[in-house]
């Protein structure tokens, strides 16, 4: 390898100082999917094409693969690259059916591709944070607050700017365009989801072109889209409207159920608001949907998003009905990173650099450094015995906050903390840092 | 979704309690890497094609990416996914030189894809664990040591059959064979290389016609390849062969250093051995060289291997030597759940399930798991009102060992052991498990 390599757009990869704190976003989110009874799975990065293709709209966004110098039938594996981690899923559901438990909870942290034009928050490769519960033939309404309730708890460990879940339910959407009479209630859905991109009156206009709905009809979808409260007082404004449908009761009880079931976790940091113009285009939501989106970086759209689904998969004899939600943790990072708002974390996981008086004496410098290490304090040895204070300089770089100096003939074993100066002798079978105790691996 | 998927060869899968096992592995990996001071990064799974194929003798395992349904000019996307964390790394050294501090200690667990023929302990999709040593320009010696030290010790704490480290030295092989005086000494440990399939005679000849070397050459060629100690008595048994030469007394000295090195690290269950027929087929090693083997699966060839390299990377100008040991995670592990030698660990992290009375005392139950996942006791919500014994029997068949039934108008709230079938009131404020307190997460 002989030349300089540039970056590939659309395939971000961070300094070991920026890897460290996404670890650490990653541990967070595994220690509180855990606590709430998520397994961890993993599925391989390939599913047949056909079944990437199934949904037809984003086929030019998928990576297939070939064997390369095979000849050309045999090098078409007919595998693609996943392009999310619901498909690989739904998958690995029904091919283990009968090996899982239900209602299963799952949480997945893994890459995607999509062969898309990369832009701010949207990269060819980029890392998924799943939960979903997945039940067999049924799955109560009450894990759709679950699932809420456990991303919003997650995302609110997470350093990142304040969050809001804008909660909807397709239910409700649809029986309230069912109960006023507009002919083409799927077409109507579409249009209201135009309304981030195009003013009222446009959407009005398409409303009654493309859905059938008289002018009067199309204003009162407009106005139940314009209702965004943080608590269950939609109910009522909904009521209000006028408009009576056995499927919009239901809808209005299970949004109003996800709202104040989320009351005890939201916070200054991560609120939950009814936001009824949310739709998410997907035609397999049929209850809760749900999108997030982030304080100063709207222009990112949603940092995460999900629902239920009444038929995440089906084997023709059996369906299974899951909710979930997916986090963007690479499209929320790496602006983040981008912009300073996430400040790198350490360099090295070192808490100690040991120096080293010379080379003959490496064995002494190690044997401290094992018996740091054997009380979970991270420890590296320095690399050549130079002078002690290029050692120093060496731990101040990569922001290692301790230099050990090794007993000798004629002086006991010191250590110095380099952020203060403050230097003391120390033993290395009883010396614990004096500041936060780093530990080796992020908590969890 | 309306087929039952079938497995695809080469791309193995686990279920949860073989994840939660595989897991724990990983996380026990890091936290070893992490104590030693290295740090971790991940790389994109794609490179450019050009760059993969650079060595030339693999291109065939290498499979391209193309985007689907674009039309076939620009489809090509010319990448291929990396078919080891090699490649990729000094690529991100060489990208990053201006950023990283040397020499850069760097581990990295993550898959690689190859296009060949699936078998046990070979996958299309695995995992491995690599760390790498790597300096600008030069790189002491004793970080072979020191690499070889952290795997041994990353191993040990594994739950893995007893392994053997088995190390040799290039310069120690191709000085002996200079010294003998063989022509073509390339050509000598290419042959040597082929006695783990071949008998001694046919590499002999072998050796005769390939390297150009005479019978009584090519008879101590084999004598220095029988050679295989624990100790650093291989120094005097080589010298007793005769041959001298200055890169032999090197590759002699750095060997013994590694052995010697080693020996306050070994166990039992973890070995290392000097044997003087490790060659290790690819070119750029240069010093150091070694594999892995674990006993009662030899027919997997090794587990682990890596060596010193003088040239991992360069730009033309400067130059970045490394030293570097891979294991696979997959090839291990894989064919140790098929033989039950791993048993599988928990389906589920829960350690409570809590029940539920009915369904209008849900919340009631689930105050009570917040309070337990408060203090890091992960917990789940019956998902119905059965009768307990049913409740009982859902936590049985999870392995979750702790059933607590809330307080109500008539009673306290009890937690039962299903293991002992020991009943008792508790406060979920101050209950802990009687037993190993399962930590949500596995430790680091």
């Amino acid at each position: 390898m002989t030349d300089k390599p540039t970056p590939l757009s659309g395939f971000p990869e961070l300094l070991p100082e920026q890897r460290s704190v996404e670890r650490r976003v990653i541990a967070s989110l595994s220690r509180t999917f855990e606590l709430h009874g998520f397994a961890n799975i993993e599925t391989r990065a390939v599913e047949p094409v056909e079944r990437l293709s199934k949904g037809g709209e984003i086929d030019k966004e998928i990576y297939a693969l070939r064997r390369l110098q095979a000849d050309d039938s045999a090098g078409d594996s007919g595998l693609g690259l996943h392009f999310d981690l619901t498909v690989p899923f739904a998958r690995y559901v029904l091919e283990n059916a009968g090996k899982l438990e239900f209602p299963f909870r799952r949480y997945q942290i893994q890459p995607a591709w999509r062969g898309e034009r990369p832009q701010e928050g949207r990269y060819r490769q980029f890392t998924q944070a799943d939960i979903d519960i997945v039940g067999r033939d049924e799955l109560g309404f009450h894990h759709d607050v679950e699932v809420v309730r456990v991303m919003v708890e997650a995302l609110d460990l997470l350093p990142l700017p304040n969050l809001s879940f804008q909660v909807n339910n397709r239910k409700l959407i649809q029986g309230f365009y069912r109960g006023l009479g507009i002919p083409d209630v799927t077409a109507a859905i579409r249009q209201i989801d135009k309304l981030d991109k195009q003013p009222a009156d446009a959407v009005k206009a398409l409303l009654v072109s493309e859905a059938g709905a008289t002018p009067e009809q199309a204003d009162r979808c407009l106005e139940l889209a314009t209702i965004r409260v943080s608590d269950t007082s939609f109910v009522e404004r909904v009521k209000a409207l006028g408009v009576e449908d056995g499927l919009l009761e239901q809808g209005l009880t299970e949004l109003a159920a996800v709202v104040h079931g989320c009351r005890d976790v939201v916070s200054g940091h991560v609120t939950v608001e009814a936001n009824l113009r949310i739709a998410r285009g997907l035609d397999y939501y049929t209850g809760t949907v749900l999108e997030v989106f982030m304080e100063g970086y709207e222009r990112l759209k949603s940092v995460a998003g999900g629902g239920r689904y009444d038929a995440l998969a089906s084997d023709g004899r059996t369906t299974y009905p899951g909710v979930g939600i997916s986090f963007g943790v690479s499209r929320t990072l790496v602006p983040l990173f981008a912009d300073g708002f996430l400040a790198p974390g350490p360099k090295v996981p070192s808490q100690v650099l040991v120096a080293l008086v010379d080379e003959e004496s490496r064995e002494a410098s190690e044997r401290v450094a094992t018996a740091l290490r054997r009380r979970g304090i991270a420890t590296e040895v320095a690399s050549s015995a130079q002078k002690f204070g290029k050692q120093i300089r060496y731990a101040e770089r990569r922001g290692i906050p301790f230099v050990w100096f090794p007993a000798t003939d004629q002086s006991s074993g010191e250590v110095k903390d380099i952020r203060s100066g403050d230097q003391q002798p120390a033993d290395p079978d009883t010396w614990t840092p004096t500041e936060e105790q780093w530990s080796a691996v992020p908590p969890g």
